[in-house]
């Protein structure tokens, strides 16, 4: 997409080496009728998949979440990262490595919100390993529900993450994608 | 608001004598298309106090603010909370008690993202003691920022957060005030 890609190389700010911050438009100060478009891009995408859940991870999934699912006339769920070993039966629950933060955290979704009957489309800022994503897509399998796709605003291609999806048969859609980050430059996919 | 009332009515579940669990339309799970519904009746209220920002918190305010900034045009900035104690010189901070989690966290914003520049709305999910708003406020008047006002989906006014707030002169509305919520039984004011 390539509205979101000048935005990366304008607002984009790469800082030691591999952490490409975008905290000024996307998830921090979020710029809300640019990522109506975003919404819209993911609409066109899975318009035809029969979507009738969204499902997301606190916190900067949400916002994008949101708008998109305005255009899906859908509800959105957002897992939420547990702080606590106190967790009930009520739950779905996957264990996800963080490569940011260096731990391990318990993502949850109330068994309420997820069954059988969802088309889930897969809703997430960034994709770099992917370990957020198979956290996600464990708690839909979990749930019974099918996962029509994942669609990612930036996939970091080079660290894997995408492509290992993909290879096990799930779509996923990224709306940017980067090879490379060099001396300060991104380069596109 | 009536809509919200009913929904509230209908929806909400009160465990434990205080809590009132709205995950499934507010925080857990987004009903989308009703917290359209809740924006536009925050921009009906704000639309002539020259709103150009709004602020919330991670997570479950992050949706409702999206969903109110397409009406007014502006972007969405949400206050993080802090896990470590590495903060820089280039945020803004604020120590705010959580009575629900029962610790203390700092809750920060950027420097970039609100300037003396910013007329904000405030808005969040629920309003109890006042913590978190009295946290974001704080951060407004560090950055200059004037607080035009805080937009509340649900109040729980017995716990006199927001009297509290308004005895300060700052315009807090609450689309629903809960006066009690006794047996089971939610009492509106």
């Amino acid at each position: 997409m390539k509205l979101l890609e000048d935005r990366i190389r304008r607002d984009g700010r790469i800082l030691g080496g591999d952490v490409l911050k975008v905290d000024s438009f996307l998830n921090h100060q979020i710029d809300v009728s640019f990522l109506d478009r975003i919404g819209e891009e993911f609409y066109r995408l899975f318009s035809s998949s029969g979507v009738n859940k969204i499902l997301t991870i606190e916190a900067s999934g949400i916002g994008i979440s949101c708008l998109t699912a305005r255009f899906f006339g859908c509800p959105v769920v957002f897992a939420k990262k547990a702080k606590t070993s106190n967790l009930s039966d009520d739950l779905l629950v996957s264990r996800v490595a963080s490569y940011t933060h260096g731990n391990v955290s318990d993502v949850v979704v109330s068994r309420d919100f997820l069954t059988e009957h969802d088309r889930v489309l897969i809703v997430d800022d960034f994709l770099a390993r992917g370990c957020a994503l198979e956290g996600l897509i464990d708690i839909c399998q979990q749930a019974g529900a099918e996962v029509v796709g994942c669609g990612i605003v930036i996939e970091k291609q080079y660290q894997g993450g995408g492509d290992k999806l993909r290879a096990r048969g799930i779509r996923v859609e990224s709306l940017a994608r980067i090879a490379a980050m060099q001396e300060g430059q991104i380069t596109f996919c």
